[in-house]
């Protein structure tokens, strides 16, 4: 059974101290809005992606919404939480247990979800900037890659933000704004690094028998892979690679009977900006290497291909709405209603969102 | 595809201050234990289920046991968690994502899950005990049933779960210890509540092309009914039965084409002991206000039909894992290796499982 996205919605992505359940609210309240002839009888699945530590939150934001769904839950799986939450939708879906289902994520600039507690079990640092700072000494050394080199992953994301609206950054910054930026780690610097901020995201999810209800442009999802390695990043055979996304990037080519080189547009996990050229490679979309160059000849050719809504260095990192977020991008590309951030007739496109050091990845494909 | 219980394992549960990525190893080891040529690399999905506040527990479940899963993430919807992550792997497996998928339920006598906080924002009364004592006399009344009637079902349950080597409960009490345990409300005494407990238990799921592997007694997911109709209890339509299960049960009997007369053995959510009568009446398999009398003349024929490892009374209420322990019950008693607690031949068997004043229900059928 083929199953597709049949509409989205979004907050603003900011560092509003807003309720969790106003955040879901406001996002689902949105994806109704832009969703032809949706009503809440239409839902017979609502998944909420969140890591915060409330309780029942699907039931609350279906009573909330109106919606009296047949399954509920929370998933959580800290960064790629969204994405697991959309792979789960379509399970439901292709196996036949329902025809609807919405997805909402959201997160807190105060999500608990930002720091692995059991990292503490091996005496490993907890922050995330600790693994991201490892990799980047490790990437650069390995490929003879320098701070600037990496910068422009920030200059170009930053600068695509600029066109959409929902995005936290709204500043353009320059490359010495990069790399004079105040210094985290020896490798890191602030604006190496995606800002964890309150925002929710929502997409519907619909049969293929059921979908030309809600929309007459229908984005399948045709590919998806996923791989867990471990629970904390020093488990990754390399340090200047991120093993988990090339096996799910694997599983979601096979699935979809489609290569690296066909992708015309992603969105890929850029929580730090090691992170962008670390996930091209993986994927398959440059050699290894090679990524940070390719985001560099993207900022200079203003060319959207990678991480057009500004990424999550641009958009801001509600933990559990950024694989939704990431997914809604790549829908409004394959269905040519990006605006500025369009890329020429995309017809294949991927998101990829992974968790906690990239022990965990989501590779998603979709086509129009 | 057909999806069936390949293998299962648990804990046994107490008042352990266990930490809980222990407890889920511990159940995932008895299952180990117990599963015929099952390796780690034959597991494809590893779903938590639990309401505890610690993030990222599949990834870590997985590291422990030396599993590297494609799909991994925690599942919450409260007391029906467990249930909720039972029917997404068989999602998984269903939609052709997976053959096997490991579901591992726990949560600490502490568990965060047990109050609802949203009960707050409209002045409702937050513990569960509430709701139990609310419905407990709007049934009472309703059918004119006494005190006594209803301390059945508890006498009942602490004596089946005398067999049950996994229960917390280890003492027969009279109908008198019941009726004359400490008052917690006008309606609910102690003996008529559940416990919170520290405790995990398992469940392997595997598609029908590689179940031989584990198992020569497949015990198939034939019927999936689930139903939330809001987020408090107060939405019911009746204070004396329970809307949801109604929902969820009529679904689950026409997906797997069968009827409540033809349950020849189910585990059914009694946190109170209210909640057996309204679960076999909203089910079917009594009819409304014949439950307590049901329960009764169980309790005094012997007969195993309904709770048999004694119920959630019995065998305490770790919330994550409640049902997926209901789960291995029903399954052992359909390979006729539940021992003392055997019913004869049955060759039907129903899990109800239910979240928040019975605000969310699963229903789910089995059969060997």
């Amino acid at each position: 059974m083929s199953v597709g996205i049949a509409g989205y919605g979004s907050t603003k992505f900011s560092q509003d101290d807003q309720p969790l359940d106003s955040i879901l609210l406001d996002a689902t309240a949105d994806l109704f809005n832009n969703t032809r002839n949706l009503v809440q009888d239409d839902i017979d699945v609502v998944l909420v992606s969140s890591n915060d530590n409330s309780k029942y939150l699907g039931p609350i934001l279906s009573e909330l919404s109106g919606i009296k769904p047949r399954i509920t839950h929370t998933i959580e799986s800290l960064c790629n939480s969204g994405t697991n939450a959309i792979v789960s939708a379509y399970s439901y879906l292709a196996a036949g247990l329902a025809k609807t289902a919405l997805v909402v994520g959201a997160d807190r600039f105060d999500s608990p979800g930002q720091i692995l507690k059991w990292d503490n079990s091996r005496g490993e640092f907890k922050h995330p900037i600790f693994w991201a700072s490892i990799f980047t000494k490790s990437y650069k050394r390995r490929y003879n890659i320098s701070s600037k080199d990496l910068a422009y992953v920030s200059v170009k994301n930053h600068k695509f933000a600029l066109d959409n609206p929902y995005a936290y950054s709204k500043k353009q910054y320059s490359l010495e704004d990069v790399l004079e930026s105040k210094e985290l780690t020896e490798d890191v610097r602030l604006l190496d690094c995606s800002r964890p901020c309150t925002g929710g995201s929502a997409v519907l999810l619909s049969t293929k028998d059921t979908i030309s209800k809600f929309t007459d442009f229908p984005i399948w999802l045709t590919g998806i892979g996923q791989k867990n390695t471990s629970a904390s990043f020093t488990a990754n055979p390399s340090l200047a690679s991120i093993n988990s996304t090339k096996k799910a990037a694997e599983i979601a080519f096979r699935m979809s009977n489609t290569s690296p080189n066909k992708v015309d547009v992603a969105e890929v996990h850029d929580a730090f900006t090691v992170c962008e050229p670390l996930a091209l490679e993986a994927i398959g979309i440059a050699s290894a290497g090679e990524g940070a160059n390719m985001s560099k000849q993207l900022h200079e050719s203003n060319h959207r291909r990678i991480n057009p809504r500004g990424g999550i260095i641009g958009t801001g990192h509600p933990l559990g709405a950024t694989g939704i977020s990431q997914t809604i991008e790549i829908t409004e590309q394959l269905q040519g209603k990006a605006k500025k951030r369009q890329v020429d007739h995309p017809q294949i496109g991927l998101v990829h969102n992974m968790s906690a050091g990239a022990t965990s990845s989501t590779v998603l494909l979709f086509q129009n």
